[in-house]
């Protein structure tokens, strides 16, 4: 994406370094290993996936974090394995790669954060992260550049980089915070693909890990729990937002909001880019969900709409299929009234009140040839709504998918 | 299926006659009415989808249940639409059919059981069915070709239709169960279509509909609600089960068990023949989980990997991807313990308490390019279980179900 880099300097949170080498974990001789140092230590706060079967290095994540109380200064990603479904061999090669990570940037290792995403099941090389270590080092650097090299470090089968940036003022004195995602792509189409999300956020505001915390959860309850792109939950997705201090600026509750608001837009666009680069997809599709009685009822229709095969595949052809939309918010589980329900594809009401709406089959189709548009559904059942992205499902994925060579 | 048809008579449960006439509802111009007469009355009990976007028929098939306490005369079907979404005038126009339907038949309106299927958010041509009704009556018979004709009657773009039966004996005299079923196929590309799952079944046994309900209820948990093609549920799904007395045979608790296994037997096998009809299906998978805590949850394991895109199209290109088995059980919101959990692909044991099982990829390759084969996962906490079938998703599906022209 042209318009995302280079960086302006202005972007990068200070009190930050980051870089990625190759590791040689990957057959394809990409970089394969980013790191990213808070050279002075950082607060942190992070979620993982809610998945039971989960990779070794979200376990040791949440025992760093609750030993720290919420510090990390070294975040290790590594590409092409993810060490996941690995037993114990895999949890003391995380660990392994947490000491060495200490020694070399000299810290506990409980501030170190390891993250891994590629192939499940094999064996992580962890001699091969160790013998990197050095050179992630050497390579280490606040520029333009670095931030770069840590966004295509931490790619598997993306086919872009994810960034994006938020920044405003507290007497003068700016507060700056960066994102970078990798998104839901194949790994390996030969072994045992899986799909994960990470995701790194950096500000240098000063906060106390509680805060961030909070300000964390309710950002990703709207950008990154408000995405789909095939409801596969994976094994490895990881979010984690780290807080320098160095700008100089001392978070306050009367900087709630601006801050909120900064972090919510960062997250929103790296998770919007991340279904946009959703393996097969021709179409982004917005999910405005208005008139429920809660947000999570509104999240509800949404997901049921989201996941339907039977919706997805009658966008990937721009069909105004209202009867798909309405028989999926029906079997949601929320106790809709369709005699209540109006459903509009852009502009075009398809569905009004239990019936047909009145609208142009062609200008309808029109509009879903766009590669984005809205659909807006309305509950009639109350005040909360929810914006929520998803995707076509094309004969495309299914191929990526299904790519099996024996 | 060559070997459904003809049916033998002795499968024929008496008391029953059946037909399929023109309507003129398909532009097709195949049979698209068919009615099934109980000539003496029938105790019933019937099931509905759970969607809250239910068609007109459905509507009024309940109020009926309700005020006959369980009895259908006759039993009316039209396919080509399926009156859901319609609003006050498509129940108008399913009241008229009924009254209609009454008149003919000689029987109490409430005593007539309406069904849909085809197109949603078109008016009924009411007149249409009415201006059947006495071609349909002139046509029933109770001979295998009636059957066969009401079989086909009910069919949209199904590629064959769908019939089993079973019978006992009862101190000489045989007790009948036939049972007919239209599954999930596509209706109507251009407009709206809609997959809906209609089942008949009929007996020939003396019960009340309060004992029919309790051992419909039974058979239809362990055969339609353990299936799943692409997890979209219907507006007009409905199961009926009517008893015609005929046979002599007073049901009693006594003959509960082999009643219920008669039963079971003759929804699973049509469950089953839904399945292998549908969209695009190159795979049929049974995936048998056992260990569970609860009958509940095994099927909630079971249906979270048979709603997982990754798991079907992996099988659409028999893959052993066991990475995804795992993370779909994983997410599935039962609290599974990998370290409990093991998962064969036929005899083939791809997970292994955590890690990856040491199996042969080629053999599980090949076991997976028959067209049938079973998942068994053994989740280690309990004693429930259940067998759940299901299919993988394949480019074809998504062909079918994206086409829309212009």
């Amino acid at each position: 994406m042209a318009d995302l880099f280079p960086l302006p300097s202005s972007s990068l949170p200070a009190g930050f370094q980051w870089a990625a080498v190759q590791a040689g974990i990957k057959a394809s001789g990409r970089a394969d290993f980013a790191v990213a140092l808070a050279q002075n230590g950082a607060t942190a706060a992070a979620m993982f996936t809610s998945n039971r079967m989960t990779a070794a290095p979200l376990v040791i994540d949440k025992l760093h974090l609750e030993a720290t109380g919420g510090r990390v200064r070294a975040i290790i990603v590594n590409s092409g394995n993810a060490n996941c479904a690995t037993g114990q061999v895999g949890y003391d090669a995380c660990k392994q790669s947490c000491m060495a990570a200490a020694e070399i940037f000299n810290c506990p290792p409980a501030e170190v954060f390891p993250s891994s995403t590629g192939i499940i099941g094999v064996p992580l090389p962890v001699e091969k992260i160790i013998a990197a270590l050095p050179a992630a080092k050497n390579a280490l650097g606040a520029a333009p550049q670095n931030a770069e090299d840590f966004a295509r470090g931490i790619m598997t089968t993306d086919t872009r980089p994810k960034v994006a940036h938020a920044s405003f003022s507290v007497d003068g004195k700016p507060v700056r915070i960066l994102g970078f995602a990798k998104g839901a792509g194949m790994i390996h189409p030969q072994l045992v693909p899986h799909a994960t999300m990470l995701v790194y956020l950096f500000t240098d505001v000063s906060i106390s890990a509680a805060d961030l915390n909070t300000q964390l959860q309710a950002a990703v309850a709207e950008s990154f729990n408000c995405i789909s792109i095939d409801g596969d939950t994976s094994t490895n997705d990881t979010v984690l937002l780290s807080a320098s201090g160095a700008s100089g600026v001392e978070y306050a509750p009367t900087l709630a909001e601006e801050f909120s608001r900064a972090l919510t837009a960062v997250c929103q666009s790296l998770a919007h880019q991340i279904v946009d680069d959703g393996e097969g997809v021709t179409h982004v599709v917005t999910l405005q969900v208005n008139g429920a009685r809660s947000v999570a009822d509104a999240k509800q229709v949404a997901r049921a709409i989201a996941h339907s095969p039977l919706c997805k595949t009658a966008w990937s052809s721009g069909d105004p299929n209202w009867g798909r939309l309405i028989a999926a918010a029906g079997y949601s589980g929320v106790p809709i009234e369709p005699a209540q329900v109006s459903i509009s594809i852009g502009p075009h009401k398809v569905f009004d009140h239990g019936t047909r709406g009145s609208f142009d089959e062609a200008a309808t189709h029109q509009t879903m040839l766009q590669r984005e548009f809205t659909i807006t559904i309305e509950l009639g059942m109350g005040e909360a709504a929810c914006r929520f992205v998803t995707c076509d499902l094309t004969t495309e994925y299914v191929h990526i998918n299904a790519d099996y060579s024996t």
